[in-house]
């Protein structure tokens, strides 16, 4: 009889009654994420792989868990369906990958709230609220797949953000449970600012084990698109229909030409070299739509109704925020994309600029949203003909020297990606309290110590 | 057997069948509207009255009224519930007014829209929208009487503004049915931006018979009050709650000391001297909004849950917008007051800028909305200590000398109020077409005759 040679091993023997995922190729896919959109990261992250992947169902499962591991001094990544980009839930010193799919439940939805285990995927969410004509109010183009926690822990916003801003504007999400990483694991409730201090740190300060979040009322939404002979009367229209304050809406996105290309499964829709846009405004508003449409001389060519969606479980939100960069991806290889945010009044000047400068190179790709103090303006998923990662480097250089802001998504470094310098001191005081062992995800805080599995 | 011997009387006899009201007390009523809010107003419109008004059920009574006033060549002034405040409905050349309260059907309600004939009170279309989880998108304080045909004719927006700006902006209003003035008069469907241009042009162009309107999704919403000892504390919170993207609101409201002391039905919880900010925030929002109402100093000293006020049937949306005048005018009757637009992003130095150089004279009311373009700004119903008509004369030329605009509420001149100058032609092509023996409302358009009852 052999003794447990490795500390992996004495938490598996310690926890036989844990859903252990064992086969090296699920371990393998597990983790990842689709941070291979970036040659960057695809290239730093080759064969960063877990020790093994386990999927706790209940509160208790995750407790034990946690509490082995930090006796254990085992790194713990956290993750969910894996839709992220940056590499947040690839583990660099292996270790434990807790995969949170198997928490799921739903616990309630009120009249504009709802609160669910993180493991739940965001569309289990919408199938709970639809029926008492609630939804999400930020959804990622993933939101099939993807969970609440992992939107939480390394997502944005998205879908809606034109009405809600970023998820991470005060009102969104409205508390959490969380448990510290100690032998004796601590759940603490957290609300409001405090909750937000989690909020796109890829679980390196906190095991988030539910969040309460708020909802919008549903609305009917009409899918269409409109397509334009002209990169400004495209921009134009897009800008316009952001802005109304009479049409409701839950998306805006602008493709410019030769994006709408890529995107195949549409290309009926979208006549070859057009600049298109892409929304979802309430039903009510289908005929001031159309002359706003009309009025920038685009054409409307493709409308789905509510009804449509629901039937054919088709939507256009599949073609939103990084599904285009993905859409593109599938007809060329040799595409990557950047994260940029404009400045609000200037985003049309700015992306008309930043389009004409880069012709052939970076292709523009904007979605219409509202900035954490409510100003509307655009942040850009530019598809990029990848060349060389010095080159990649120069457009990322010379659009901050533009004076826009660049999200970067080929690090995998917090503070260099969208949080953008030095983690806040509440931040980092959160991450002493409830990750003193320095075990959740190591390597992606730059100033914590990589502790690779004993 | 005595002939009829004025045009009236023959309208009368031709058409017996109508409720006619000629109590004379009722008739000067009801040729009246809150223009008393304007000693300018008050002045000018003294002794302008009907020579009969008639409260039509159906549009068969409304089309024989109009041909046989077309036919008579007799002035027709239409009005709803005057609860507006320019006078507006009341006739500068006698003649009929036209009561459209009798003539207020709902005529079907779907998702995102409703249809009712112009007589409707607001707060009926709610009672029929509500239990399917609508409300209205834009109501002024006074929906409890005010009907559609009158916020349309003559109003501008309010409560709800905050998200879809004014009446005016495309997608609010879907279409309408107007009827010509006419011998023979016609029923005509008008939509989108050919039906906004009757809007807010005090029943001179049209006789607006059903108006359609987009609807806003149902939101349990939060009535409190946050008192603050500082102007700028109080200006900045709720400045802050406007802007957040992540807190539904339908209202928010600035009162600066001293028109909180003007409010006496709310004088226990605001405190003597206070700088007030009423709102209406999504239940859910709660904690987020507690957490910016301390982090700017301030306190809640009422909160009301929607349960609360469906049950009490008492709402704070009653001491907004012109309802502010109306309690400030209860217990000071030497106020009158001005409208003002602020503009986008400096609205905030302008309302602090102008508070302060008319402190004690011009008393600061602002309301937060957005513009027809979508910007955040707001604008006062500012209380003014009135001295003399040159004087009132005087701060509006320096309001607009600062740089900011007034809407004149100080004269029953269609182009001189909001309209701020001359008409577009396709506005004048309109009133053509609907009036083209130039009956209605004679006197509110500047380049039409007056044309007296014969």
């Amino acid at each position: 009889m052999n003794a447990p040679v490795s500390a992996i091993e004495r938490l598996q023997l310690e926890l036989p009654e844990l859903d252990w995922i064992t086969d090296p190729n699920r371990i393998e896919r597990l983790s990842q994420d689709f941070s291979w959109f970036s040659p960057v990261l695809k290239r730093r992250l080759e064969g960063k792989v877990a020790d093994t992947v386990v999927r706790p169902r209940t509160e208790d499962e995750i407790r034990r868990l946690v509490a082995a591991c930090a006796k254990l001094k085992l790194p713990l990544t956290i993750r969910g369906s894996g839709t992220g980009n940056y590499g947040q839930t690839t583990p660099l010193a292996g270790g434990v990958v807790l995969d949170m799919t198997g928490y799921n439940a739903m616990l309630w939805v009120r009249p504009g709230v709802a609160r669910a285990q993180a493991g739940i995927r965001l569309a289990e969410i919408e199938k709970a609220t639809r029926p008492g004509g609630q939804e999400l109010r930020c959804l990622p183009s993933t939101y099939r797949s993807a969970t609440l926690g992992g939107l939480f822990g390394g997502g944005f916003g998205g879908v809606g953000s034109i009405n809600h801003g970023p998820l991470g504007a005060p009102g969104n999400v409205i508390g959490l449970k969380a448990m510290t990483i100690e032998p004796e694991p601590q759940v603490v409730e957290l609300r409001g600012a405090e909750a937000l201090r989690m909020h796109h740190l890829w679980g390196t300060n906190g095991l988030v084990l539910e969040l309460e979040i708020a909802l919008a009322p549903a609305q009917p939404w009409l899918e269409t698109l409109a397509t334009f002979t002209g990169f400004d009367a495209a921009l134009a229209f897009a800008d316009a229909l952001a802005r109304a304050p009479g049409l409701a809406k839950r998306e805006v996105a602008f493709f410019a030409s030769p994006v709408p290309d890529h995107l195949t499964q549409l290309a009926e829709h979208l006549p070859r070299g057009c600049h298109a846009v892409l929304s979802l405004v309430a039903e009510a508003g289908e005929e001031a739509m159309n002359e706003l449409v009309a009025a920038h001389g685009g054409s409307v060519t493709y409308r789905r109704t509510a009804e449509d969606v629901a039937k054919s479980n088709r939507t256009l939100m599949e073609y939103t925020w990084n599904h285009t960069t993905l859409h593109a991806l599938r007809v060329d290889k040799g595409l990557t994309y950047l994260q940029t945010s404009f400045t609000p009044g200037e985003h049309v000047r700015q992306i008309t600029e930043l389009a004409k400068r880069y012709e052939g190179e970076v292709l523009m790709h904007a979605e219409f949203l509202r900035t954490m103090d409510g100003l509307l303006t655009c942040s850009a998923l530019q598809l990029v003909r990848f060349s060389t990662e010095e080159r990649l480097a120069q457009i990322i250089r010379e659009h901050r020297d533009y004076g826009v802001r660049i999200n970067d998504p080929h690090t995998f470094i917090v503070e260099d990606g969208k949080a953008g310098g030095e983690l806040p001191e509440e931040v980092v005081a959160l991450k002493r309290r409830f990750d003193p062992l320095a075990l959740l995800n190591p390597g992606k805080l730059r100033h914590w110590p990589v502790r690779s599995a004993p």
